[in-house]
């Protein structure tokens, strides 16, 4: 059994004492610090920090947490985020045609490696419904028709709010998201990009490999912002290739590289190990 | 000791027999294949070979060789070039003020590693001066003054003649060459970019990695063309990076794969192991 | 569509003039090579070769092209295997209780990306049987009694002997097989092992990587021989790990190396690359 | 300019406050911590810390803050090790006829990679002293005569002690050192070694490693225990290899290897970044 635990995210100017600061704060009220991972930014000043600790003989009840956390925050100039480990995030897969990383996602979920729910699958696409089916999990079509995509939106946003849905993850789904939904699910929408960013961004990136002659290739998660493959990178990895492969080829052996890097970034997303400054990741 | 070798590279339009045609060549004139490699695009339908055979007890002599290749690969409408093991390639190292690449290839020079003779180190300037020296290399200056270039490289390219030079190495040369430079040396200018091609072109390219946030660099070896960082790419690897490096961190890291990637091309090249097509290489 | 090949696996004493010999049987007899790779071992001089030609314009028709190939192969003291593209591989997949490998194969197998058919899904546990029904393929339970492994071989053999299975996979199935089984299907079952071979044979090598503090973990896709963990190699990968990792974390780190290292070795299995020598592979 | 910094490196059993109870002392002195890494192992329910902070400004000066760290060390039964970044350390590299390693080291060392003094390259034979003398390093030949090494070492170990050595780079040193030598300088000797530990110990790595049919080779840099390559490992690295490599091949490849993981495991014993316990090490 894994104990009941608070995460605290912060980032803030860095400063002497933080961390004392920080911990004396729990060990006072009696918490037992499970995990506690800072990063200081030394060209930026800016101090960051992951501090996980059991809530069980804590003395601050957790509705009052909050509160607790803005004292020692605000004189601190802290940009905090407070989470509980037993208030599961809740996850839609949006995802077009090509089943790999969909199954991929399920059958982690299945087998306990991903703590989450998944109420909702949404494509725009009827395809993959037998997936979704035999793992038990609602799929929702979304059609995509030109020119109407903020009523589509308007529809899936419902969708995603009448299930309780707080992060959205984008396995291979083919459509472009409006600056709307995205400011609506901020750092909580991450995307799988099928190459090495941020060479070849955009559509069609195993060719565009494959034409440059490059050696290795990669894929890509990131969360989603407004610009197009520009959004905070969470995790990368590659695989060598070489003149023998075709296009097919990358394609496959990329696949193998999604299915991996999507799901390291979803769980670690999940954890709540992931902070966002200026546009990029700090991952403890 | 290694037996001497006839090694020819080909390519042409696929067509039915032509490994036969060319194996047979070399069997009817008692000639022993060592290596034979050959891929076909089938994209392109473009096949590509590079054979090798042992020149002892093979009958046609080595100056009449060039003749009897081309009377298999007229009609078939191949294009070849024909080495020798025993023909040293000749190579000038120009660097800056960077030391780690130049210090590598020495150490692999001296160790046996690369099968090539080192007439000459060439820089922009005097600072590494004593590393040549050590290892008993002529090292010239060539200034680059603005507005000169064009005289400037006229007296490399007579250093470079007077030495019977016929590859290029650019260990951390900071200059961009001239396409007139350029179009002297096709594909036998060797540079190492400090970035995973297509990503970060162009100068300080670490500095873009970090400010990207990427999670992966690498470095990328390829054959130097007019345009600047776009030629073939010979050779890429990388190594994983995370928020807790610094730029500083990145150039440390970046420079050992600088100098294994640089190490893997000229070594490739040296063994005429690269063909290069379509502004792409296939190395066997 | 891809077109219908005869592919031709073969090893015997290095020769002059072997490559010709094989090359223009296939071109004098109308044979269009769609790849030929070939292999020198020059320590133990022997030729490795795989030749792979459409059967299209074949002037031999394949019921007597086994004939022909023994008149080439006879002379030269060749070892032969012929294969035909259009005869797919039935491979039964064996698993116990973990679900990441056989989902793995399933979900790529209904992609399109395993070009056989898995006519049976065998186990020692009922645990799997839902996944197998998912996807629609018959779902076996052989229990494993001790002392009477025999008996349920036997059974096994039955099975697997009724479905026409020519391949076994073994999908993280935790038991020994005997002599006898192994022996039947020579370099057709395919392992996988969650270590880095030859490090960390038997059982538990999560929790022996731990123990000794490695900071790279791997897996090995290897065929079974009648000794265990030391069949021939086909195919490993590896992921970095550090003291963070708990066994916990190399166990699921580790997952995702076994699926991608398996799904590897049953392709090229299937796509008959792979060459056995002296209890190691050639993988062309 | 760095600032001077003290570093202290803890372990201890695990308990309540401990983290607040080390950034308390440090921040109530006036020390501005730089770097916080801490680590539990919660199978061991051991707490591993490394803290490196500004002296500048610090209230206790440098002579009795061992004596301050023991009183804070004292009731929790912390192991404790006290480093100031201002002394450097003094390293001796030992050597037979290989010379990648040494001039990896020497071109690292005068690059300013390494923070460290290297007074003496000591070797079992003459052949290196030119590359020692390129960098102007006194070099020692201290002969190992079968049955005299109880005499050879107890020389070396004066020349050690008389040049205030306190780390011993074993950078392909070809011999094996007595217990009684490795007994006085524990987690101080590092050695590289040419396989993926624990497979292929001993001798003639590559040449099991070719036998063996891997497909990846490794380097493992580990200190020296009195049991042959089975000290604590510190770092690792691997590369892909295939059937088309010889043992050759395998040897300069994996000197690629040696070079890169050897220079990693010595800059962390420099920056005092790695803890040993269990027979494992923590790097921070």
């Amino acid at each position: 059994m894994k104990p009941n635990t608070a995460i605290l995210l912060i980032h803030c100017p860095d400063q002497r004492g933080i961390v004392a600061a920080l911990a004396g704060f729990i060990a006072s009220e009696n918490g037992n610090i499970l995990h506690l991972d800072q990063h200081v930014d030394t060209e930026q000043n800016v101090f960051f920090a992951r501090v996980e600790w059991a809530l069980d003989g804590f003395r601050i009840p957790r509705e009052r947490l909050g509160e607790a956390v803005e004292q020692l925050a605000g004189p601190r100039r802290m940009n905090w985020q407070l989470f509980f480990s037993d208030r599961r995030p809740r996850l839609a897969i949006f995802v077009s045609k090509q089943s790999h990383c969909l199954y991929d996602l399920l059958a982690r979920h299945e087998a306990g490696e991903l703590d989450a729910d998944i109420p909702m699958i949404v494509s725009n696409h009827p395809d993959l419904r037998p997936a979704a089916e035999r793992f038990g999990i609602p799929f929702r079509v979304v059609s995509v028709t030109p020119g109407e995509r903020a009523a589509v939106e308007e529809q899936a946003t419902r969708l995603l709010e009448s299930a309780g849905v707080d992060t959205v993850v984008l396995a291979r789904y083919m459509q472009i998201l409006s600056g709307d939904f995205v400011r609506r699910y901020p750092d909580q929408i991450i995307n799988i990009h099928h190459s090495f960013l941020p060479a070849f961004p955009g559509a069609k990136p195993y060719h565009s490999a494959h034409a440059r002659g490059v050696k290795i290739i990669g894929a890509t998660a990131h969360y989603v912002t407004e610009t197009l493959d520009e959004g905070p990178i969470i995790e990368q990895d590659v695989v060598r290739v070489s003149h023998r492969q075709t296009v097919g080829d990358l394609v496959r052996q990329g696949q193998d590289l999604e299915k991996v890097v999507l799901a390291r970034a979803v769980r670690w997303h999940i954890e709540k190990r992931i902070l966002v400054y200026h546009n990029k990741t700090v991952v403890f």
